[in-house]
């Protein structure tokens, strides 16, 4: 049953595929960008056009860029003895909000996941490998999540890293500040135990 | 601070606008049309174009269309002696939905709404009043939301067409189906008890 001009309907089916967004919500969505004014739904449909044809992947850390090396690679102030290795360019952005990681960075573009097919080889293990056999960092730091596949991604890369003299640590898994004891999950509250540490 | 690439921090700031959409979930859908094959982004920004394009007013009933007449006012096989306003596209789509109304609508974009400076002349009674002058039309159903606007417009929709002999009627408030009578509001329920009906 044909309820909506054909432009609409296909907004409508193009605007459901976004992850989160159901038809109710797509629909929404759709007779709003058809309410704005034209030159602003057309800046949305441009800026996505834009970000499809500009951003690429920088050829040393992995992260999307529109310009390579990316602006943290380019970066000289940064840090030059750390690498922070992270699962995808989302958990690089979260990082770099905190303010408090001054290093380069190195993207995966995922966990190993033997079960989803994605081993070693499709991530960028490799390029991890050629940086840090030809410059001198020291420590390369694991952020990522601790799932299954998160821990056995952290695993290989201890493995892969530490026979060439790089010390390879991961982020403490704990209490979230402000969290409260009683509605940690145990796993969480085991972490927070195991990796406590002395006042000083 | 800038923590994307400059095409990808347009594409989150355009997200963003969109309603409901805050600034994590713009996050996650721009590097959610990021991940995708280029296509399927190019997709929903050939389909905002396309509706900014091609999607104007029925010239005869104001809805939103890609041909005029619409498909509606262009159906011969519908039942042409009602019209049904409603105050925007997206309710003649939720009552087509239904599949009870057989016969036409008219679109008034908006209700009369003096603090938000819309009167009649901001709204398509001009065009509704010639399309009631031209045809054999007897009933006018108002189908719209029971605010204070709302009922203003029913009340303006009623002086101004009952006088050219045309039955003015509008949709019935009262409970919704399925819904507890413990949870109504005091003026849903009352409007129930006043449309009340006998069993037959």
């Amino acid at each position: 049953m044909l309820h909506y001009a054909q432009s609409i309907s296909i907004l409508i089916a193009e605007l459901g595929k976004l992850p989160g967004v159901g038809p109710k919500t797509a629909q929404r969505l759709a007779f709003y960008l058809l309410s704005v004014e034209d030159n602003e739904a057309i800046a949305l449909a441009d800026a996505i056009i834009d970000a499809k044809n500009n951003i690429t992947f920088c050829s040393i850390c992995c992260n999307l860029t529109d310009e390579d090396p990316c602006f943290i690679c380019d970066d000289p102030r940064r840090d030059s003895t750390t690498i922070c290795v992270v699962e995808d360019p989302k958990d690089l952005v979260a990082i770099e909000k905190t303010g408090e990681y001054r290093g380069y960075y190195h993207v995966l573009h995922g966990v190993i996941s033997p079960i989803n097919g994605i081993g070693p080889e499709q991530l960028t293990f490799k390029e991890l490998l050629r940086r840090v056999n030809s410059s001198k960092f020291e420590e390369v730091i694991v952020a990522i999540g601790s799932s299954v596949e998160g821990e056995a991604t952290g695993m290989y890369l201890a493995k892969l890293l530490q026979p060439l003299g790089i010390k390879v640590t991961r982020i403490a898994h704990g209490l979230p500040v402000g969290g409260d004891l009683e509605y940690a999950d145990e796993v969480t509250l085991a972490r927070a135990f195991e990796g406590r540490r002395e006042f000083n």
